[in-house]
């Protein structure tokens, strides 16, 4: 029996493999050719522009780039290109814009001066025809249908991906792209029904809070920012996201008896700092919602939320945002808000 | 009369001006040499590594580097260099490390790689015989005296100082160090008692509120993020920093009907962009203080806190931060807390 999803957001969540599987399909020959031709001017430096959830993308992208190919990147303030008029030297980077509509001057402005100044650009965006697209030299397109959510998902994922794909084409391996061919399989077993009474025990262990922090560090860097905003967006509790590094330096100090807290903690080389803040926490009283596929993370939660096993760590963005998504979903309904309209908030949003 | 201060955190706030007109006087020589060394290397890239309120001080040279120098800035993730042991390549960029101790290995260790790769590292910090001092090829010191608050605030201003003097240095002309010349005055004014009674009304405003978001751009994103990381250490109140830009892309969401929010918005380039973002906060029925010089910005406020007039715009940063460190203070009171001993932090954090 096919379960019927009745919201438009929960519809777009559970789209994902799909989108994934596509993106894969359509993009991986173009992306490969693109990558050669970026090799070929070997830029020494990759300035991202990007707002909002792609932004978050970008972080990702910062050690992604990083640990895979060694490169250094710059998420570009983009007010130095538009309010400032004092654009920097780019010395041939690599110019990113990232962006689901392509419609936000600023990120337009940013790829414009690469583009004057002789560097590469690149677009990656979910919409072919827009002035993003337009701008730059090259453009990767998600295929991931309209995305009618006010909040983005399915997007999020998808910039995610074509991120890891030309990481991947840059410094081609098998084996990486036989990773990349698996993560639809993956994201399908983390929507899977019995992953959902979990997710369901974590929303009602954050339905009083109005405020939360999200903990995780390195490649889950990118998800601790994401589902802070998805909770924010959708359920409207003031979720605060923060590297594990970072947050013993100062903000510890929020910490009491039942402050709610969710740690974003895949197995890989972070695994055991983030562990350490974890266990912090939890002896100061703290509740944590755990996201994690490691038993020593789960075991210390109050609501743990397990993730399929065996994720290589550069690609487990894309598989732990998923339950996350489906939090902040099941999160706004506990507390009594409409996953499909979130308060006040636009799907275009342009800024200078 | 001279007033008593009994606070610790007080007296080094109040002694921001003797700070940095001593950090004026013992290094300005000294970063004048440096500059025309660094300037000798021609870096196109300055790569920085720090953490915590330092990391505030990088998120200001972000802006200062590109802006007047029109160089670019990454702010190193150090858990490449440490966790991941994968370095990106550094391809002759200056590092720099930021830090009031010194201490934190994983700041080093960005220090350490760089010079491995032939880079020219500069430290920048308030204990000259530190590790990370000894790593790096040059230093700059603070001068700040021994900061015995476990909150920042007196060193804060000094990195800034530091920042902005090397940027004056770079790309010499004599009404940048003329301007410069007037920050400790300048401070002094914030300091003077009759802007304390409207400090005191911003933090009556706050104090019941167990969540705020603070917002501002450009130059000030620095100061928005070091405000929001007092009012968390000292008064515990989750405070969340924006770009007044990203807040728009979703956050907004947040804002209802006496939603206490603090807008930094010093004159400048971006002054209009965050006035929209203030009125936009405004209409939806926000409380907000206003840090600003501007009639128009702080005649919107609930708690309005006038800055000094003709401060350029690069240097407001230095000035805009008392206040907010004063509020932090106030509100820590306010709400039963000893800012002295900010609950579970420790002044030296130690982070790989």
């Amino acid at each position: 029996m096919k379960k019927i999803l009745t919201s438009l957001l929960l519809s777009e969540i559970h789209d994902q493999p799909n989108v994934l599987r596509r993106l894969l399909e359509q993009e991986w020959a173009h992306v490969q050719q693109l990558a050669s031709t970026i090799r070929a001017r070997n830029p020494r430096l990759i300035l991202i522009a990007a707002r909002g959830t792609s932004d978050n993308a970008a972080r990702y992208a910062l050690y992604l780039f990083g640990v895979r190919n060694r490169r250094m990147v710059s998420l570009a303030a983009p007010s130095l290109f538009t309010l400032y008029y004092s654009a920097p030297q780019l010395d041939g980077a690599l110019v990113i814009g990232i962006s689901q509509s392509g419609a936000s001057p600023d990120l337009v402005a940013v790829i414009a001066e690469g583009k004057r100044q002789g560097c590469a650009t690149l677009a990656i965006t979910n919409a072919a025809d827009s002035p993003l697209a337009s701008a730059a030299d090259h453009v990767i397109g998600l295929h991931a249908g309209v995305e009618h959510s006010i909040a983005a998902t399915k997007t999020y994922t998808a910039q995610l991906l074509a991120l890891a794909m030309l990481s991947c084409a840059l410094d081609d391996t098998d084996l990486a792209s036989t990773q990349l061919a698996r993560l639809p399989e993956l994201v399908q077993l983390v929507l899977q029904r019995d992953r959902q009474q979990a997710i369901a025990q974590a929303a009602h262990l954050l339905a009083p809070a109005e405020h939360c922090v999200v903990i995780g560090r390195g490649f889950n860097y990118a998800t601790v920012f994401e589902s802070a905003l998805k909770l924010k967006e959708l359920a409207l509790v003031a979720a605060e996201p923060y590297s594990a590094a970072d947050f013993l330096h100062g903000p510890i100090a929020l910490v009491e008896e039942n402050f709610p807290v969710v740690v974003v903690n895949p197995s890989g080389a972070v695994f055991d700092e983030v562990q350490e803040v974890l266990r912090e926490v939890k002896k100061r009283g703290a509740q944590s919602v755990v996201i994690s596929d490691g038993d020593a993370a789960l075991s210390l939660a109050a609501a743990p939320i397990a993730l399929p096993r065996d994720i290589p760590e550069w690609l487990s963005p894309i598989v732990a945002i998923v339950p996350a998504q489906l939090l902040a979903y099941q999160l706004a309904r506990a507390r009594g808000f409409d996953p499909d309209q979130p308060r006040g908030i636009q799907k275009v949003t342009k800024t200078i």
